[in-house]
């Protein structure tokens, strides 16, 4: 761990108790308990000293090594076109952010093609692209500490920008692979129920991914002892990019919005680095990747949504937005029974 | 049935045919139903026409001659105090109101004790509460008709304002023990897996809830034969005033997001009614109720959200449009393939 992830991880805020801010909903003109996973998501923010929400997305886009082995139904070029879908505004998490008002921010930690520069693109890769995990750790000690540390200046920048609530996207074809790697690694969780169709494989494709993923972990397995080996062998540039955005966005009180796979798995290993850092994450919700619900539970996280989505993007970390400003605003703005008059329960 | 019931009813279009929205979303950068349930929503919108989103909030408030068998954890008058809230501006669907730009209206459709006219209210109480259903039916032939006559009269009032999409809501105090009841006849489900505890009663009074509505069933068993029957002796003012109302809304091409139990009891009555309602209705949640559940499965009704809220108010079916306008926006606003130069999938 180099000092910078260090000191990171100890200025990780711890949050305020919860139990005043229980009391104050109790108050509220509705049956107790009544407003449900609101009410958690209310207390939540409070702990955090969360009272508006300035909203933003961070997007990490990388390629993966991994992709050569055919475990994706998509060529490994669209990682590139995305993002450049994402700089012109047409993919689905530009319309989101701009319906939600959380600008998105695009990081290139490491697309295969050079891509030129543009106002919303960090464009800082590391390499083209990570290595193939099938053959050697799919980063080196130092291109994961790079990963790590632009993670971590992209944390600083979100905190210079001023925003309070970030959601946490990633475009990466192949990355479902390294998730469901991570997800193996980090859960002790056996293959095949941590590996999904990703963007659509058949029967025989899901196969041939699963075989690649058991050749993957068979290669890395007696090393898999602490959670920066786990990244940096099966990870990729941006998962890791993310790992120490997320780091960093909670030491700069920064709460997160996590999303689907890969943005869970990035998480994942920021828990493994730095248990407290859970306290500043909200899932934004559940997608149809079956190795993602194993991931939640792992981190005991409860998605917000569950719409059966499997974009990734940041996509249902922004859509879960509305929900958290309207536990905010229920917790701020209702009547309490005694101001407006209202009766109590009767005693049963 | 009234002629104006007969008329409105009559009068409720039909949706265009989804296939040619389905090919559209087919062409946008994503995988292939990648949004998941957001496409679905989109599809129905786009079948309804609704191109751009004009929202409101709709709540009925009425007392239930059924509170005075000890059937709610709160006094009758609260079902008063909450209009006033709501007036005021203090209860939750005020809050989520006012956060998601959908103006309320308010609707007295028989509280007990006379309300003081003001601006955002509809002070037209058919009788001061329903009568008790344990004794006689909760409404008469004539009381019936002029609920749904008020319903659709509101149904033509957000006709003339301009608004395409309604978030149906409700207060009354023992009012899950009509949607318990109405549940019960129209699904033929028995009682103890359709009634909940409500604003939260216990064991005990959980049981009592249920030999209530126990007695009530076997009064009225050899009458529930229709749809109105049933409506008129098991419902109450709020729960035919909204049944009403979401037929008017449909005739006018208003899509409605019905709420928890007792909203969508109502909505229940309307399809009983008139099976081509179906088309114009949005579940906006999955309440804690469980009779809820069943309703929804009865209705072959998706919820968009599980919060585990128990309210009412409207405030889960105005939580759940932020993910519609999401829907609409993404089926609107997203690059296709072909425009923004990205690969499709690779023959597997």
């Amino acid at each position: 761990m180099t000092p910078d992830l260090q000191d990171t991880i100890a200025n990780i805020p711890a949050p305020a108790p919860e139990a005043l801010f229980r009391a104050h909903l109790d108050t509220l003109t509705k049956p107790l308990g009544a407003l449900g996973r609101l009410e958690d998501l209310a207390a939540q923010l409070q702990t955090l000293g969360l009272t508006d929400l300035r909203k933003a997305a961070w997007v990490f886009a990388a390629d993966h090594g991994i992709a050569a082995e055919g475990v994706s139904a998509y060529p490994a070029e669209v990682t590139r076109q995305m993002v450049l879908n994402f700089l012109s505004g047409g993919a689905a998490i530009n319309v989101l952010s701009r319906l939600h008002n959380a600008p998105v921010h695009i990081v290139n930690a490491g697309v295969a093609t050079a891509l030129d520069s543009a106002p919303t693109l960090r464009n800082t890769p590391i390499r083209p692209g990570s290595r193939n995990m099938l053959h050697e750790p799919a980063l080196s000690e130092a291109e994961l500490n790079e990963a790590l540390a632009l993670g971590i200046e992209c944390a600083a920048e979100a905190s210079a920008k001023g925003f309070n609530l970030i959601a946490v996207g990633e475009m990466g074809i192949a990355n479902t692979t390294a998730a469901s790697a991570l997800t193996a690694a980090l859960t002790g969780r056996a293959l095949y129920p941590v590996t999904g169709r990703g963007t659509g494989l058949d029967d025989a494709a899901h196969a041939h991914k699963i075989a690649v993923l058991e050749a993957v972990l068979a290669h890395h397995e007696p090393h898999l002892t602490t959670p920066e080996e786990i990244l940096r062998r099966l990870g990729g540039l941006e998962v890791a990019a993310m790992t120490g955005f997320i780091l960093g966005c909670a030491s700069h009180r920064i709460a997160l919005i996590i999303d689907g796979f890969i943005s869970t798995a990035a998480a994942a290993c920021a828990v493994a680095l730095a248990p407290q850092v859970h306290s500043w994450l909200f899932a934004g919700h559940q997608s149809q990747e079956p190795g993602h619900r194993i991931l939640l539970a792992h981190l005991n996280l409860t998605p917000i949504l569950t719409l059966d989505m499997r974009l990734g993007e940041g996509t249902g970390a922004v859509l879960a937005m509305p929900i958290l400003e309207s536990a905010l605003a229920l917790y701020t703005q209702m009547a309490t029974f005694t101001s407006a008059g209202v009766s109590a329960a009767t005693a049963l």
